[in-house]
């Protein structure tokens, strides 16, 4: 069963869905096992760290993944951007600040442009230089973003000013997306697909420990809060108005709202938590995901997942069809 | 065309969009004109204003029209609820706080209970009261609710969590949507329906200034914000984590994150906000509306816009099927 959408066909890609770039989580082999699938596999470009992008790089199996940085962070090695639309020319995804500064060379390398965006503005911004693809995010998405704007309305907003805009530049809903309903539902707000991060986080191939995977199987969605937290204490200056959705726990119960203390005593902070990191302590270490962990409850391998969450989303969308042609 | 659901089947109505029972757009006119169409018309209760109460009712033309009230304000003047029962039975909806105190009464008189909920738990508390629906509000929503949850994953945990526990319980998406597109991705989710209140804000029946549904038609869901400082200078005093989402303007911008200052100063700044009111100056009074006013575009008649969002759903509801079926 498939789901034909520009998407699939901009691509050539089966299914419209897509891995998002996820730091740590999508390395090489998540990233090729959604490719694989017949989704579109991003691997993680995250904080510029040319030591892991290099070794998750070299297990990427297939030539049609792609990547994705977070734009504020590229200065800190820019030749990593040239590696990645080299080795991974797939698709190039741009998150968090403005894409302008390396629209160009992405464009110019002749790689698919994808960026992240948080409000109605930073979609223009993204059409204006170039984007292909507009990744709509909701504030319930796991990991950064903006808390303005969430995915149920926000997906047709920005269908809607792209399609008096830029018609031809699709759109992606991200945040809340976990499976065939999400998908399925997505859809129908007229979006071309999705972007997954928190059910890719938990499938076999994610490059997260067992033990924070295991945890978070239990958990609603009511568990996951906004935070600055771990920025603070790992010294990584977002800018203005990014914060991450998190798990919530002892670490973000104690800090949130006292973020100025916590700055001064960030280093003995960081070793806690560097070493609730080693041992699993997830009321120290950060988990990050979003919402939709709620409706996460197994651990299976990204390909199964992919097909499981076509078969959901077909089935939803004949639902009603029957009925309505009589 | 009309979509069936379990909504429909068990109040009878013929589509499946309820009217949030909104103070003070939601009056006698608004409720009439949405169950005329074939919605659930819902009269808002609001703050317990009698006198208003009364004239509204007053002006419901239907046999078939309910009531909403905001819970935590119903011992002002508990005989309210009693006069909705018996003039409005057709369902009682309690918004905002424990169910509990009001929840056998209604039950007893043999009217539907409709619960808004915010988590998981207050889904289960209102089950476990006898809620006949639950409405899954997200943070997106216009007016008050909690800033924990969005529409997109909490309504299909809201049907998870309930398939479990209480499958019989019927399940309401509510929070940015304004269409038909919303209405289809609310049952690809799973929900039996929607509650609408930013959108029937924007009709012709809605009790609100000409004005303010005007200036609002050029807005996007960029500008409204979750804040408290209208319940400060109105002394509300909301139980704990309830905010409001509204238009931003001046009043906002001055005083969000110093609502202590303000509740000082809290006569001379009502008054302000009074003579704002009476002037249409909405920099200072407020415009009570969620994300999805940056999907509204006109100010139809209610009728005529639940005809128009039915057709677009079911469009949307058959647009796959041909495909997936082949
Ligand atoms: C663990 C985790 C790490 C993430 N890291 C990144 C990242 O490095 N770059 C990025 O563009 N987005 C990142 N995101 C955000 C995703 O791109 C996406 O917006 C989000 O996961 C969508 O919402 P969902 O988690 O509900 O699926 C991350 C998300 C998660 C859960
Ligand atoms: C102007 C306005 C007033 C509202 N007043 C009430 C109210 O008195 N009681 C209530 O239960 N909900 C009230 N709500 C919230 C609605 O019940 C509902 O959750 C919300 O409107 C749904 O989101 P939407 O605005 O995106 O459609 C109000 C909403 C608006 C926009």
């Amino acid at each position: 069963m498939t789901i034909t959408t520009r998407l699939t066909k901009h691509f050539g890609i089966k299914h419209p869905i897509v891995l998002a770039p996820m730091t740590p989580a999508s390395g090489g082999a998540l990233a090729s096992a959604v490719a694989a699938a017949g989704g579109l596999g991003l691997l993680g470009g995250g904080y510029v760290d040319r030591v892991w992008f290099e070794a998750e790089s070299a297990k990427v199996t297939r030539s049609d993944v792609g990547a994705g940085f977070i734009t504020w962070t590229i200065p800190e090695d820019p030749g990593l951007l040239d590696i990645a639309l080299e080795r991974h020319p797939r698709a190039m995804m741009l998150s968090f600040s403005d894409p302008g500064l390396y629209a160009a060379r992405i464009k110019k390398a002749g790689v698919p442009l994808i960026c992240q965006v948080h409000c109605l503005d930073h979609a223009f911004r993204a059409v204006d230089v170039g984007a292909d693809v507009i990744v709509a995010q909701g504030t319930e998405a796991g990991g950064h973003g903006w808390a303005l704007r969430s995915t149920m309305p926000f997906v047709p907003s920005v269908v809607d000013a792209l399609a008096a805009r830029a018609p031809d530049v699709l759109v992606l809903a991200a945040g809340g997306i976990a499976d065939g309903r999400g998908l399925a539902a997505s859809l129908m707000l007229g979006a071309d697909g999705v972007l997954m991060g928190t059910r890719f986080w938990a499938t076999q191939e994610a490059l997260i420990p067992d033990a924070a995977k295991t945890m978070v199987l239990e958990a609603t969605g009511d568990e996951t809060i906004r935070t600055s937290v771990y920025d603070v204490v790992r010294r990584r200056v977002w800018p203005p108005g990014y914060t991450g959705r998190l798990m919530r726990n002892d670490f973000i119960e104690r800090w949130q709202g006292h973020e100025k203390e916590l700055a001064q005593v960030r280093g003995e902070e960081l070793r806690k938590v560097e070493e609730a990191q080693n041992s699993d302590d997830f009321e120290i270490a950060n988990v990050t995901v979003g919402e939709s962990i709620g409706l996460i409850h197994d651990i299976p391998k990204a390909g199964d997942l992919i097909h499981r969450i076509v078969a959901e989303a077909s089935n939803r969308l004949m639902k009603f069809a029957p009925a309505l042609a009589a």
